[in-house]
């Protein structure tokens, strides 16, 4: 498949003017702080400033889309835990008492719930989005994970989603997954785009013993084995995950639309480095929430130049990384549009008593 | 002047009981997560589960307090800004459009502005706390900067603001600064407390060149040579800040009635590290927020064996970095109340079809 079956639509991502970024630069040194003193969070400030240009930026309302889906890898225990658990998870979510429903209360952030491809008959629920393409993903052990068809349709579903979210008046979009096997699909991603060693791009996952890791990379290996495919769409057929494939048109439904995505961890960072090979441009509305600790995490960001804002050795996928970053970003808007020059301070220009 | 001149109830410290700490581990070991991929954010909520033991913690309602006060060592250069500038900003403060404001709201968080010595007659302000001691501290370097009556009355008047804040249903006490010339104060009392060489107490500032460090140092050197004293609050009256001991007051102030104090960067540090001395038992009730760019801090976070949470390069005081951290403790006691045990999602007993 070639990028020419996804929509148009989502594929046409501005790209960031950075030229603009001197001036942003400038109005920030102006600000009433120490040059450069509010560190990393300048950066995102310039960062959210040429997304917007010549817009200022917003960062009220937050949303974190949990995209849900089974991987036929889980048949071949490369995790803890059983692949019943990703519907077991997302009903926990449903019911507002996981991570992610934690996490974005405490970050003032909407959660989404996506059914990209959960191996269950999900009864309906008012707060599940039904985008499901298929029960779960074939093993890519064996054969490819989903067809071309699906994967684009993965895509296409997941930016529509975002797209109709911001046209809604949505300004930050944060993305995270919950799939029981994703981590295996993650590292075959990362290993086919970067062509980094295997032993480089698998890790614990959700606590795999050292015995567990080593039977992961062999599965991993089989896999990278029987295809190797280069091209990002030939890559995610192979590899699939739903979850991962409509991380992807996450990006892309939030870059075409000129708002910032915040990436989770591994998994997310997988789609994510998806999104930019489909779309370059895509790259400079990411924006990259903390180092995860598991270990393929530091290929993809390299691979991205990405240096993320957060290390809190955080290994829960569910977006929970990408939400403790969501305030930065407020503080980041904040910084650009609220804080006072300095020249007006010094010369009592504004104050309570001027 | 010795401890007893303080009135007991701040220095009335409970000390947090280790021994509920297994249970509390055990308690996120069962959560719907894979045990400890929530990485320093279960730390955080194993620290405030032990504050509020057997009470589940609250981190609802927070309140950052920025305590302003000017520094005899401004005459003497130690700062790119002229001690005008603190009383600018305070007036910035008042006008909610300096960085505390912009990242207060970013981070739900009350702002209290108060006057601790502001070299300045300030009028009267419906949000300006005015616990003023004097005008300004002396000079360190030809005499104390404070009288040990002065050192008394500031930290008992911040301890007894943060009490009667807390009594009023404050659940988590942040700090921060204001005043030109405090990082050369807090790097006196970081090599009086430490005994660490005095050149690294010495930072930048707010953004002194190699020449400037090398005058502040000078003037560092000085003022060490004049008096080297060790007891807490000797160390407090002879360097000095009306600012840097209201924060030791809060420090106290929010240990003595049970609640966590966020600790900001180096000079919040200085003053969490002569609270600490003052009374060993208010170390458990401190998080110490972000590692400072500046060159002490870390001096006073291997002296009080604390690892932050961010590292942004973060170096503008005024509780930034303290700020950006309130969001992680919500998040902290969240998934100590809030999230659900994974046996009862692997049950079914939740969810929205349980």
């Amino acid at each position: 498949m070639h990028a020419p079956l996804l929509d148009p639509r989502i594929i046409a991502v501005p790209a960031v003017d950075h030229s603009h970024e001197p001036e942003l630069r400038a109005r920030l040194d102006g600000k009433a702080k120490p040059p450069g003193s509010l560190g990393r969070l300048e950066d995102l400030a310039v960062q959210l400033g040429l997304i917007w240009h010549p817009a200022p930026p917003r960062a009220e309302r937050a949303a974190v889309f949990i995209f849900a889906g089974d991987h036929g890898f889980a048949a071949d225990r490369v995790s803890p835990y059983p692949a019943s658990v990703t519907r077991a998870m997302v009903e926990a979510y449903l019911a507002d008492c996981a991570g992610v429903n934690v996490l974005a209360k405490a970050a003032a952030t909407e959660v989404r719930i996506v059914d990209g491809g959960i191996d269950a008959e999900m009864p309906p629920h008012p707060r599940l989005i039904d985008r499901k393409i298929r029960r779960g993903t074939r093993n890519a052990r064996h054969e490819p994970a989903m067809t071309h068809q699906e994967a684009a349709q993965a895509i296409t579903a997941a930016a529509e989603l975002v797209r109709e979210d911001i046209a809604g008046g949505l300004d930050i979009v944060a993305i995270g997954e919950m799939g029981i096997g994703n981590t295996t699909s993650a590292a075959l991603i990362t290993h086919a785009l970067t062509s980094s060693p295997i032993v480089d791009c698998v890790g614990r996952g959700a606590g795999m013993d050292d015995a567990g890791v080593a039977h992961k990379r062999a599965i991993v290996e089989q896999a990278a084995a029987r295809a190797q495919p280069t091209a990002p769409l030939d890559v995610l057929a192979e590899f699939g995950g739903f979850d991962i494939a409509m991380m992807a048109g996450a990006v892309l439904g939030a870059a075409s639309s000129r708002r910032p995505v915040v990436i989770d961890g591994f998994i997310a960072s997988a789609a994510a480095l998806l999104a930019v090979r489909l779309q370059p441009a895509a790259r400079d509305y990411c924006v990259f929430s903390h180092r995860s600790a598991e270990r393929g995490h530091r290929v993809l960001l390299d691979a991205m130049q990405a240096s993320p804002y957060l290390d809190l050795g955080l290994r829960l996928g569910e977006g929970t990384g990408a939400l403790m970053t969501v305030p930065l970003l407020r503080a980041a808007a904040g910084i650009l549009n609220d804080l006072a020059a300095l020249s007006d301070v010094l010369a009592g220009r504004i104050g309570p008593y001027a």
